[in-house]
């Protein structure tokens, strides 16, 4: 069987793509890791339009429960190879497609210190929204300058005992809104031009090293940005900018016929979940109008 | 006093570009002549993420309200005058402003029938949501072939005796989705290759005459699509498509220098709610990474 769309990706790009796809009575298929994408994880959502605060976990389930609601198959799985429009799945599955939508978003960045790793899930977190629980008086750190890191700093000093920010450049790049919030919250300290050099502890992160000096914390929040996972473009042969974030016209479709991407991945100037809605539903329509050629 | 960006059109461009431009503290002046734009206006939707079923009216009320909760300030106006970013209101009012993102949207499009105007609010309507109540044990027609004009219909049908949706071509343009709902509504008759050529009444509409009969009908709902308003693109010497539409490239920017667009005055592939929401949370983070370079 030949489905009309696969979808590959199921945050809130691959999401509305999805609802579109089924109005237009496409026989549609979404593949994604995880429900909701990196969105889910999101502590605290302000902007997305008619919510004046939910988490990205409650804002991301009433996409997908909505998805579900229609007539959309959707399952958990991995793509790992794209093929002449066959797909193969780390469940070992295949599917083939006739049009296809990247909706893959961005994995977070890694710190990059060898035993990184070996602290995860012992101390080291890359979601606050979903550790933040377990920093009750304790003396934590956030890594990072821009939106996300000054959200999960708030979010954290709301149960921590004490945050450390810990950027290694000097002009913040968070959003004014969020920089007024952390510099009036007392809890947060900012420590600008810095780096992490070392990560110390025995089964638990107990400290970590910065250039000068050495911080006892007992949580670390590594808030530093995304990356495009550039695998199955390349296997596309798409076109991407230096960041291999895939190159979309205002249509969303690629360089390669049949193949459009949507959200995150694309290289669109504002990375937001109502920006990644709004990709994902103008791709769904131009697989339709495409496939009504 | 100028402010950083005034934002003409409060539909759901206009708001998104409204609450993005609030977290960029910007000193932000939005300017609408209806609350919600012609979105709120909708009877029935069910693709914006996150609300299976909503009315236009409810949607656009909580876009506003939440833009009301923040620092943004919001007049019911209309510009009527746009030069060397100075702006000119109906009400008699001078604005300036260091950027302007236009979020016009469109206006209903005309019948063009010479007593069209008399029977407004006497039978004729552009807008089921409002004046669907009205129509109990009523025979009414929508006119049109569109997703509006199909969910127009619908609605009726949960009140009127019975519905003619009248459509001047054969081929209908409503989505899979809305024909497949309509064609099992046994209120609802649907009459291709007809149109209205004459409307018939004293005070109140009475019947309306098609090519080779008369339809004896109290309720006429007029859903024959948009048309942008021209008046301040051409002022601003901004470039359109035939059709009108302002270009923008993906960054919503236009030719001139300062000025943006989004939303469905914009020449976008899908004009729906989703994206233009999208398109103003980007037009609003255009504004601020150009004032801040």
């Amino acid at each position: 069987m030949k489905y009309d769309l696969i979808i590959i990706g199921g945050g809130p790009a691959g999401l509305t793509a999805a609802m579109y796809a089924s109005r237009y009575k496409l026989n549609t298929l979404l593949i994604t890791k995880i429900p909701g994408g990196v969105a889910s994880t999101a502590s605290k959502i302000c902007n997305f339009p008619t919510y004046e605060d939910i988490s990205g976990f409650q804002l991301m389930k009433k996409m997908e429960d909505q998805v579900k609601s229609l007539n959309v198959q959707l399952v958990y799985d991995e793509v790992i190879k794209i093929s002449n429009f066959r797909i193969q799945t780390a469940k070992n599955k295949e599917y083939e497609a006739k049009k296809i939508i990247l909706a893959l978003g961005t994995e977070r960045r890694k710190l990059g210190i060898k035993n990184e790793m070996q602290f995860l899930g012992r101390g080291l977190s890359y979601c606050a929204t979903c550790d933040c629980q377990l920093q009750k008086n304790k003396d934590v750190a956030v890594v990072g300058g821009s939106n996300a890191a000054f959200s999960s700093a708030l979010l954290l000093a709301d149960y921590a005992n004490k945050v450390y920010l810990i950027y290694r450049g000097t002009e913040l790049k968070a959003e004014p809104f969020w920089q007024e919030q952390v510099k009036k919250n007392k809890k947060i300290i900012i420590l600008l031009n810095e780096e992490i050099t070392q990560l110390n502890g025995d089964k638990f992160l107990e400290s970590i090293k910065l250039k000068n000096k050495e911080l006892k914390i007992q949580g670390l929040f590594v808030e530093i940005g995304s990356i495009p996972d550039t695998k199955l473009a390349q296997q596309l042969k798409l076109k991407t900018d230096s960041k291999g974030y895939i190159i979309t016209d205002k249509q969303q479709r690629t360089n390669v016929k049949g193949i459009y991407a949507a959200g995150d991945i694309t290289n669109n100037s504002l990375k937001q979940i109502i920006t990644a809605c709004g990709e994902g539903a103008t791709a769904a329509n131009s697989v339709y109008q495409d496939l009504n050629k």
